[in-house]
């Protein structure tokens, strides 16, 4: 009925197409490789509700009044710490923004950043919900493929010799869709190119904490260039549920560009889960919990992976994650993962079909698996299910 | 150094005046009737607790995990219900998206329904939070001065029948922020007429359970018109430092591009929150809880009241609210609120100057007071504050 007073900037957004799988699968009987949760045993239940009752106790009326739109102070400066020890980042709370899941980040950089017809650059296959809320401010998204090793730096710059792009968008570590991660020299030839050309560079990290083995990447965004953008979240590490990510800004003029479109957002997150998780990771052990979780998501990618190659063809190709949530599988080229999704749920599995991480939205045949929230048992009986819908669409 | 790829849509919005003033008069000492903060005794902090500690029992994994768009069913529920007891009107679960606040159905409202130069209706003086939200999108922003009543009906007539506006924004409950309230006719003529232009109505209620005497008003939305939109809040009532506000959309397209927007906006609002806001109203007595809140403020507004009746010179004239927070001074025509705010900040009083509340951005002879978040006793030394200032100005 008011069809004709939708904005321009709403007709340009779609529904997320996982986000409708996830709603369509509620259903307790469906093995699910399609979200990207991270596995409930991991949410430290007693220790959050512990921390619940002691910042009542201790802070009272002020975890629920109104607050300040960069969010609570100890809390980011908890984060500046946190990146000046693991990643020798030299940052105050100052340059920290608190966002409302790293969701509210992407939104605000596409606001107060992109032009109608504004070129940016992306990974291909990228974020879906960063080409979703891109998308909303109506730009030229210039997709860079992904090497096993990161983007394609040859492409990355003869586009930005020619484009003037306003900024790039990477997911250096396990990325989502593709598990890839970014080779040191490729990190470094990135912050070369950025710099070159002016160009500001939107670093998203996710998943960095849950890195196997070893100790975590170093941020291409660790050095003091300006025009970086260091993107940060607790909902894979602590909970989702209380949408807590950061933004890390060295430039002042973005930032307080950025803060002000947050105050127009939402005035300023949820101040008593700030309060909460703030207490939390002041009071408890994070780096223990943390390789706990990485513990866990190692044997169940490790499952999946072995189970995989049990169960699946030659012709059938998937990375090998170092790390967060995700293995993403090339068919043959001849498949659609579209088809093999609608045959495969029918079989009370799904997946996420690569379709929407490509801007052009074409009808691929790559699929994402996430397999952080399914213990080992049902990894294999949904890899075992998959594998017979391979066959029964190959042998059609 | 990145100032030329700041958007259009960025370089439109300019940070609240309000939150710059609240920022700068943290300390202690300082006298404010500038912001719009309940009064923290108001917070039912033990009951909160409470609720917290229950819902992680019962609910477990669920409270920390990530959850639907549109938020908890059992919330939207409540609310549902709710509405329906109270107000008669028809709706359900569905019809409903809980928010980040009431901030963010603003931003969602000018992202969705907003393109640059549309004419939207609003009220002079207006909510600075609206104002600044909706100005983002660059909107024709056209301000039909409140009356006693409510809005000059003859002025908006006449700008509905010119200007093809995409919707009417009102707060027709102890407005914010001049306090007044619309009569029962202005209800009902500000609904025939939006029916009759086939204009989108945009109600914001987050005072109106606050009415010091007496049930609440009637919703102008409460008839089944598609095209209206009410917003709900949670930050007067329970607290505002969780941020639950919610939307009652009852057109399904525009509810649908509402969704979307939220989704690419921050995926979703806290869920642990809603869960706890939720069992919260379910097992205390919510109205019970209120009318200690508007027996509060009512004290405190009417001291307020009485001690501008005796300090404050008799050109100087302000509103008597029926409910709500705050109360709107006119000051003789050649004083300029801003310097009269200059002066008194040097006493430690601070109010909010009536400028940033018009679309003209004028220099204002009115002033916006607050008294729901002091104590009688400064009510009355703030006031005695002012209204010296008032006679160093208008000496001089």
């Amino acid at each position: 009925m008011f069809e004709e007073k939708i904005s321009e900037l709403s007709l340009s957004t779609s529904p997320s197409f996982i986000r409708a799988i996830l709603k369509a699968t509620e259903s307790k009987d469906i093995i699910s490789f399609a979200g990207g949760l991270p596995n409930p045993i991991s949410f430290p239940k007693k220790e959050l509700k512990e921390s619940t009752n002691r910042v009542i106790d201790n802070y009272g009326s002020k975890v629920f009044q109104y607050s300040q739109t960069a969010g609570l102070v100890e809390l980011r400066e908890y984060i500046a710490n946190h990146l000046s020890k693991t990643q020798g980042m030299k940052v105050t709370y100052e340059d920290i923004i608190i966002t409302t899941g790293s969701q509210q980040a992407l939104d605000l950089i596409g606001k107060v950043l992109i032009d109608p017809g504004d070129t940016i650059i992306l990974e291909e296959p990228g974020y879906l919900g960063a080409i979703q809320a891109f998308s909303q401010y109506k730009p030229d998204m210039c997709a860079i493929s992904l090497e096993n090793d990161g983007m394609d730096m040859n492409k990355l710059e003869s586009k930005l010799k020619t484009s003037n792009a306003k900024f790039i968008y990477v997911v250096p570590n396990f990325q989502n869709p593709s598990g890839l991660t970014y080779s040191q020299e490729k990190r470094d030839n990135l912050m070369a190119l950025v710099q070159k050309y002016n160009c500001i560079l939107v670093e998203d990290d996710p998943y960095g904490d849950l890195k196997f083995e070893g100790n975590p990447y170093g941020y291409i965004s660790k050095t003091d260039y300006a025009g970086s953008i260091l993107l940060g979240t607790f909902s894979k590490t602590v909970t989702p549920g209380m949408r807590i990510g950061y933004m890390v800004i060295r430039d002042a003029e973005l930032r307080l560009r950025i803060n002000t479109a947050k105050e127009a957002a939402d005035l300023h997150s949820n101040i008593f889960s700030q309060y909460i998780l703030w207490d939390y990771l002041t009071n408890n052990d994070i780096s223990k919990h943390i390789s706990r979780i990485r513990m866990l998501y190692q044997k169940q990618c490790n499952t999946m992976l072995s189970s995989m190659e049990t169960f699946f063809r030659e012709n059938t190709k998937f990375t090998r994650p170092e790390g967060g949530m995700f293995i993403w599988v090339t068919l043959p080229e001849n498949v659609v993962a579209m088809d093999l999704f609608e045959i495969t749920k029918e079989k009370n599995v799904v997946f996420v079909p690569g379709n929407p991480f490509y801007v052009d939205g074409r009808n691929a045949n790559t699929m994402r698996l996430n397999y952080t929230n399914s213990d080992e048992e049902i990894i294999v009986e949904g890899i075992k299910r998959l594998s017979k819908s391979m066959k029964e669409l190959c042998d059609v």
